[in-house]
């Protein structure tokens, strides 16, 4: 059976994975899981991800949970082109690093920003005390700062000359805030639409 | 030169380091961070990793943050036994699952359990609101739910028959409370002494 893969293209990790697959040519099935209908919290959802989150994987009757695993399956299974995910010792360690450092640095604070900013006082009409929303932002101030200045350098990419699997997961929690910015809600660039990938 | 750990060993993410080298004979110059005195603070700590925070690494001028990053980087680099971090893809995938769902939930239960419980009140004499403490109770049990439902099930191990990074990272994460838990500050059983690890 060819691969399954669990997505809702809203979710940040979802659309590294969907790239990746797209981008690398691996042929796979998409499972569309609605959260805004809560798709996820069902039972049929639940046998694939007990964790019961996004993005979630089927390959035959081997399920598995948490993007970064995902990506680095889809990288040893399909050999994709090194860069991705180099076998350079160093390189390798670099894009480990930042694979790590991510979930409780920039990923965190992108998702609390994008809470404070908008779901809570754009889609849900409540209100956000302005002094958690500064903390908030002043935290994403700090982890834009490292990725700047620790990671991204003055090199094209985080990890050597060439793109990596650190930078998809970068790149796709970054643009979330160009979808959801309330200039590109009224222009109608971005936001709720599926966005297209081209292979 | 010799690889250089900084560590502080009150760190759950440097126990694991520490113990993974030890275990493999890896050798290595201990230099001791002590986050107590604020010396990861320092601007001699900032070259070596600019997050930072321990544990951290340096092997001739390569230097690395990150606990898995680092446990990676060793794994390749000295060709540990293989049930550390398996070739088989699906057993590989299942570590790296773990080794990416601790980062928020795992350790981040562990932690805040650990300021809510033990380190506000005890050591810092701040009261902390029953319904903060009675909030970040039921999230380490979820966690904690997930870690015996989903990874350890009825193995021996949290993948598969033989110890793994995973478990390691596990163990650091969950020990803490028993050096730290007021019955054994009491009776003077782990807590704040360093621990010895033979090789
Ligand atoms: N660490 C996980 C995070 C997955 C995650 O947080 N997914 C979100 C969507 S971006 C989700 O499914 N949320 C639903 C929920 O938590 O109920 C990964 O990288 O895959
Ligand atoms: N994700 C990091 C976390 C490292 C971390 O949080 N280290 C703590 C000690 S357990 C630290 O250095 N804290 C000092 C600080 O944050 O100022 C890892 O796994 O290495």
């Amino acid at each position: 059976m060819v691969l399954e893969l669990y997505l809702d293209l809203l979710s940040q990790p979802c659309r590294a994975i969907y790239i990746f697959a797209k981008k690398n040519g691996i042929p796979f099935q998409m499972q569309t899981v609605d959260l805004r209908k809560g798709e996820h919290l069902s039972d049929a959802f639940a046998q694939v991800n007990p964790m019961m989150k996004v993005p979630a994987m089927k390959d035959n009757d081997f399920t598995l949970g948490e993007s970064v695993a995902i990506l680095l399956y889809l990288t040893h299974k399909y050999k994709v082109p090194d860069h991705w995910y180099p076998q350079d010792l160093q390189a390798r360690a670099r894009v480990d690093e930042y694979l790590a450092w991510q979930h409780t640095a920039l990923r965190r604070s992108c998702l609390r920003a994008l809470w404070h900013k908008v779901m809570f006082p754009v889609f849900l009409g409540e209100r956000v005390p302005p002094e958690t929303l500064a903390a908030t932002l002043a935290e994403l101030d700090v982890n834009l700062r490292v990725l700047e200045d620790k990671f991204l350098q003055d090199k094209a990419f985080l990890v050597g000359p060439h793109i990596s699997l650190a930078d998809l997961v970068a790149i796709t929690e970054l643009m979330h805030f160009i979808g959801y910015s309330p200039s590109s809600r009224e222009t109608g660039v971005g936001g709720r639409k599926e966005p297209e990938v081209r292979n």
